[in-house]
């Protein structure tokens, strides 16, 4: 087992099951909850409640899948626990990927202002994306992550043993978070990560407190993404947009793809600007592609384009966008143009058109 | 003009007019907006727009009273900023009184995870119970208060001229946080307070001083609520049972008025405990009934002490409330039962029972 201290709370990796119970212990908690999704009800749950040997006062589920992430799934989950007589003593352990823990740290931050919760994230994007940086909240009007608040859980535990339950495909989406990591700030990080060939293969916790120790380190220099925080959102502007646009389609993407797609199209803005040359471009897209097994609609790039003007990280009308100087090295706040987003999206369409294969 | 200092803002009482568009300059604001409802759009937006020369971007409106203060009105209120572009470097001034003010709060601290906001409350209720400490929130499942989090404001702006447009049943309802102040902390304001014989001839802003800096002194020794400051409660297990019940029916009550009657009926089970000499109940009720003008419907004791079951002040299976020691002195955390409520409901209704008069 690996910690990762933070100022608040820590970060456990590995197998720390006897720890789970020992934080309900030592924060005098009156009812203790657990919030899954359909999914990981059926598939993390039961290792879960065996190896924790926590006994919830109640399961509460919410269907899986990320058009679920909204404030009336928010209204069902508050229903619940005022049904249970949750106190303000209560405690929600949050098992599941990025959906149930934004939410679910979202409705324990605002029940009867603000009750503790845990984490214990179920997949590799979440555990590497939602562990660290106290972000939770929901969707509203297909912008991600529009309403939430900034709060901490009083402790995270992550274990790839729930890695068992991913698909491929998951596996290979959640592993774009490591790879923004080592892209925005660690070259070595990068050059090793080239080398992986299967992910079913790796020593993760290691692998996973490198990657984590990347992200604390930046975000305690900036809590409140005033500034440097804003180099986690590399890939985010032009991957969110993607990623909404095609939420309510035949082609819904997974986050993490959603992400390594706007990595790859704000790598061509950062190489049409100068700050990449071609060599470190072919080099981004090329590995970044291995882990994205699709074709990507051209038909959509109009509503893309509209959706990043919504985006919440954008302010007045700049679109502002963290690219890379080079590799391992980011630039926040770079004031990009609606047409380097098109010539951005032309060259991902390029990548993945395999309809003329 | 008189200024209160708290930790991360200050409140100016009396005509800080000119304050308002400094805290706005100040903060780098991209786009200002008024939050009114419908009342305080009518009577209360011209003058504050007239004095403070502020020219909004826009003006967002909610229905007026207690029953909108939910859920649904700020997802309206969110919609509202995302369709104005609202960024995150956007305000929300709250315009109004305690709904206005609590829902305000809660839609600026969760828009895009947490925008400025301002508030200028505009009842005598607001200005003395949500100027200090941080509690923004709404209703849910008429539970007062369930769902909100602590977050303070930029500024708050409080100012008696505003007292021209409320109703002498307002002024009376928001006068009881004033006597609520009196009776947990300062005896000689109590007797001070007991000589009021008109509230329109009060000089309101050493007043509204005085009351605000004993809250001041509570929330500070405990922001979070934790301890000290559930003294401030006081009136509220059993007043907000009342409020909550009657919400729906013909009777529904002025918030102030609600805590009026708890205060009372807590005050009888105070005595019947031993805390309160008869000669103080006496007093106490004698002079908070000068504020509340109207009968006690006698129907819905059941329904209020179910009620009083699921308040979020309870932890557990005990009901707590904050019960005085003394005129001038509580006593947190009295774990009562409910055939204490009972007696201190009985206790009211022969107060307020004018129907054999």
């Amino acid at each position: 087992m690996r910690q990762i201290k933070l100022q608040d709370y820590q970060v456990s990796i590995g197998n720390a099951w006897a720890e789970i119970q020992n934080t309900i212990d030592f924060n005098g908690v009156s009812k203790c909850f657990v919030l899954v999704d359909a999914m990981t009800k059926e598939y993390c749950l039961p290792l879960f409640l065996e190896k924790s040997q926590i006994k919830p006062d109640g399961i509460i589920e919410i269907p899986a899948g990320e058009t679920y992430k909204t404030i009336e799934t928010c209204q069902r989950v508050w229903n619940e626990l005022f049904l249970h007589d949750a106190d303000r003593q209560a405690l929600i352990i949050n098992l599941g990927g990025g959906v149930v823990g934004d939410l679910g740290g979202f409705v324990a931050s605002t029940y009867k202002r603000g009750i503790k919760f845990i984490q214990v994230p179920t997949t590799l994007l979440s555990q590497l994306d939602a562990s660290i940086g106290g972000k939770v909240g929901v969707d509203f009007l297909s912008l991600k992550n529009a309403l939430g608040v900034f709060n901490n859980p009083e402790a995270v535990f992550i274990n790839p043993a729930f890695f068992d339950t991913l698909s491929d495909r998951q596996l290979k989406s959640g592993f774009a978070e490591a790879l923004k990591h080592a892209l925005i700030a660690d070259r070595s990080m990068w050059d090793n990560i080239k080398g992986i060939t299967d992910l079913r293969t790796i020593d993760w916790e290691p692998f996973l407190e490198e990657s984590l120790l990347i992200k604390k380190r930046i975000v305690e220099n900036d809590p409140y993404e005033k500034g440097p925080r804003k180099a986690l959102n590399f890939g985010h502007t032009i991957g969110h947009a993607i990623e909404g646009v095609l939420l309510e389609t035949e082609h819904s993407l997974l986050h993490g793809e959603a992400v390594l797609l706007g990595m790859i199209a704000e790598s061509k803005i950062a190489q049409i600007r100068g700050l990449l040359n071609e060599n470190e471009l072919s080099e981004i897209t090329n590995h970044l592609r291995k882990y994205v097994d699709f074709s990507f609609d051209l038909q959509q790039r109009d509503m893309i384009i509209n959706l990043i003007k919504g985006d919440k990280k954008n302010e007045g009308d700049k679109i502002l966008c963290t690219l890379l100087n080079a590799i391992g090295q980011y630039a926040i706040n770079q004031d990009i143009s609606l047409e380097e987003v098109e010539v951005g999206l032309i060259y991902l369409e390029e990548q993945f058109d395999y309809s003329n294969v």
